[in-house]
């Protein structure tokens, strides 16, 4: 079955970074994946939460938020209900869990690095979207750092992105648009660096899994995974030689 | 004295309408003056707040808000102090206000108009910009009601637009950023049609102010509406006819 | 046409000020301005908020609040719905504003006033009567903060009242009640010393409006702020001298 | 020993009632025990809560609050910490219940009477002067019900008043001013018919009291509150030939 | 008229007190009266509020709340409303203040215990049983503390429990459980030491009571708060003797 | 490198259920993992959220949360923040998808059951124990409505258990306890039925992880969950049959 845009099972959709977006943050990237667009903007203040005072280490964190129309319908505004969207909390944990575990928090040296993900057109793949933004926008931050003399190396271990794979009718796809995923059995979200897991986030929203399946949607996610990255390293220059 | 962008006193600065910026909204317009940057969407929805159920008339409203980022320093979200900015909210209440002066609500029908204004870039006048754009995406939400034969005429009875003006130094300014607004002794948003006020809003925020000098101010502000009407028409072409 | 209540189209209404009304504030008054009756409270604290520290000037704030039943029908509190009220939020930024224009920060020395302004009874007008008792109640407690020998004079510039104008049918009026103010068609706060602007808020609900309509309402507001200004004088005696 | 305002230990502060102190309420009175001074307004709406609907039956409701300078500090407001003050909770509850003992609801009818108890000026035995109070506003919004022909007779079956006993130093005390209040050993708040108990609250915050105590501060508080009842009936006039 | 359970008119539902029921915190209680069954858990930590800082004074406060079916029916939790329970709000205070009043807080030294009292079953009566549990967790964790040698003597002045009673026919009962509650004419609190009171919140939630009947509850309390003072000193045992 | 507890790296903790455990839920469960203890409550309301109106299905939701000292260090209650535990929203999320998979929603008729997971003592696993616990809860309350006539079948189409597993050093384990969990370099929560995924998070917090490391957690999962389903068909006996 041909898929709604034509694409392969295996294909990514045509992605397109945005460097130096917005003007003021230490790392600013618009990331397009598709329809879906992300504006992915990287603070850095020289304070840490309570629990690293004094640590000598840094620490990374990510808020993830919707414009009230990035969606069919609108969503009215988390502050007009007083409470925080479900969704978005989860998303906001696993940005920040993911790009922690590739941060090397003593050459971070004691600040915090907080990424915005804001999504302003959403088409599917938010958060996988929103991941491969953040790291982009993590790294330009890192390098303003060490353009200001304030850390010696970019603290990163590796490169991170993000795709999701779900299974629509019978056949594993690659990097859903909203329209598949609204008919996938399952429906699953992958962060690796370029050959190991991060995070792996599977659920059988109509139906349980099997082995089989899981191997099927892991390899789909491998191949996308490591053509981000190729694109991660074009937009990030000189800069992707140091992570 | 020369201004900072070496700008005439009287001169706006560059303003570039982006139509149809995000897909879903019935009314989408990314309006750029300056390095100011706001995404405007305009969304209908078929129903009226308590007040005005069953007058067969509709409403327009307006929300707005700053990405955290959108300024030099990070601003948190208003969820994480369950608090919306009170700025944010005296500035929506302008937005809606603006609108609503030249909406005639019996031909808009039962229904509600909704304009966020989310200010992705900020550098002075973002309340100004925002009404100017927030026209063009009311005007483009009724055509796009008009066209699926909701309503029989755009309900809009005439054009709007805002500019800042102050007097920095001694001398009468157009159309403020960011670095001038911060020193200005008095500081006026003015909200017109071609050639009436809708809304003054003047503040001799480090002193006093006179007539001579308000008269001046409001010289000043109508050539600046009068240049981002004619903008207006243009990005809106055959629409502007109707209005 | 006559007014509601018998009044020229440049008559205030009656206004007395209870001085001292409640024992606690370090300066209290009650205003009543026709059947619109304000408590106006100012509290010294020896403390500033964060970016005044360390600067050796003061601060000056005020918050606006209605009783559930100052007004015809009754208005929840808001902290049944946990959010402030916008208009509430909308007028005590302009209250403050209006204020800290005619205040002498330096000589205020590093504390803050705050200036609560509670309506009991409203029937129009209540953000203009609370900025001109709001000053008297400012004057009052800079007044308790000499006579305690902890600021050398009063830090204040010059008198400040407000008033409100507005264009009904076609005629201009001065100091708007209730059933007058929700038929006009153009709606102007002005705030101003002696003979200055300190803001000017003018709002055409109904319809633009032009200069000199604006001028008119303009010359309205002048008189009835200088007869404000003498009610101001009388009630603060020998401390009037000192501004 | 001698009370600080020479009172004799069985003597109440004076108390004056001053009837329709706030024009729009259906019942209002401003009531001053000492120095302590309440604004208590009856709204009566023609709904009830989900509990009463389709019962036949009405409801009667209080809220408690202090403007923030009611007290010798300043006291934020409780929107401003998005937190209702734990004590006014407390406070509400009581006055509502104290009313609602001694209301008909089948006579009252399917509606609801919320009496807001605002203290401008706080002197001890806030909540009881309160309590005293809020019944006399009931009662004039029951007379107002009656007089539009919405209910038959005064839907109330008795008078309730209620006062502060106390001990301080080993003296039992009638009616506690704060300084007193802030020395007792043991404080009882009572809330009285004529002749029967509706609430006895009764603290022993620095030591616990005996049989012999509870006695003695019962026959001072049924002392006071056969006065404040008589008090009562003066300011309501005919009405209270009904209740 | 028999009691729904079979109990004599002055008999206490069974009561037992499970120690050490959860492992992590300092004293820790299951306490079960009849159906109702309540953890109490008290937590020691090394600071105290505000107004007890460098007062070497310690000091006790409680936290009371219920899981959502404890109940017949579910109550949505406190979070879902963004509103603590109003009842719950005046049961905490209740709890707070009964333990303070036999806490020697000069002898606690400078440190908070605060007892949370959490309803897992409700069968009437839970406050009561709270604050019977929390005295016993609040021995225990007092016991704690002089076991690792920060203080020196257990710092509670005396035992303190507590119980309902409530006139239902005409008949004063001891110790109501639910169903007994909810058709309670005359319903009281009573928290005392051995011999004498330390509160009594009485309420004639149906009709006003008078002073026999009100002596005839006290007696029944007394009781039944000698048998529960009984049962602590058994769940104690030797850190009975120290109190 | 043996465990702590002795068991084997393939080993679950001891798991016991108390059926029935609160009186009114119509399902409960206290569910004990080793020291991990969670109430599981599940509550059936005869109404459906907004989206399921008049589709004649139902919906299953679940709500995690802890008392304050389920812990070793005391966590105040959400209520105090106005801010509910952003890891307590992940987890009821995630309990909620769990139970959804495996439930028949048109068998189910138009109604909502809500289980409440409530932790009163954590030691680890408390979401994988809550997922455990909470099936068993939920087909309590299905058969609760079976029994009651209003379904004819229950409505679960098959068992769902969940357990953690970890690679700790370098070795996997099973089931893990909180002082495994803080050490473990890859982390993962399993869900199935008796041989099919429903959901697979696995973290590489400190490090990423490989196919075959993730293989070789899955077995170990699949073991525990088949030893879990065993314990939840014995205690629920003969309604496991419908199952």
């Amino acid at each position: 079955m041909p898929r709604i845009d034509g694409r392969k099972s295996n294909e990514l959709r045509p992605v397109t970074f945005y460097k130096d977006y917005i003007k003021y943050p230490e790392g600013s990237v618009l990331i397009e994946m598709g329809d879906t667009k992300v504006i992915c903007n990287a603070t850095v203040e020289e304070r840490v939460p309570p629990f690293k005072k004094d640590s000598g280490e840094g620490w990374v964190t990510a808020e993830y938020d919707m414009l009230p129309r990035a969606t069919h319908d609108r969503n009215g505004r988390d502050i007009n209900r007083l409470k925080q969207n479900k969704r978005s909390v989860e998303i906001s944990r696993l940005i920040g869990r993911a790009l922690r575990s590739v941060v090397d928090n003593k050459a971070l040296g004691e600040r915090t690095i907080t990424i915005d993900c804001d999504v302003i057109q959403a088409d599917g793949g938010t958060r996988t979207a929103s991941i491969t933004g953040a790291f982009v926008a993590l790294a330009l931050a890192c390098n303003h750092l060490k353009k200001k003399g304030l850390i010696k190396k970019i603290p990163l271990k590796s490169f991170v992105a993000a795709t999701s794979v779900g299974i629509v009718g019978s056949e594993g796809l690659l990097d859903l648009c909203y329209s598949e995923d609204s008919k996938a059995q399952v429906d699953m979200n992958v962060v690796m660096t370029n050959n190991e897991y991060i995070e792996i986030q599977g659920t059988g929203e109509e139906a349980p899994f099997n082995r089989n399946q899981l191997n099927e949607l892991l390899e789909l996610a491998e191949k996308g995974i490591q053509e981000l990255i190729e694109k991660q390293k074009e937009v990030l220059g000189d800069i992707a030689n140091e992570i």
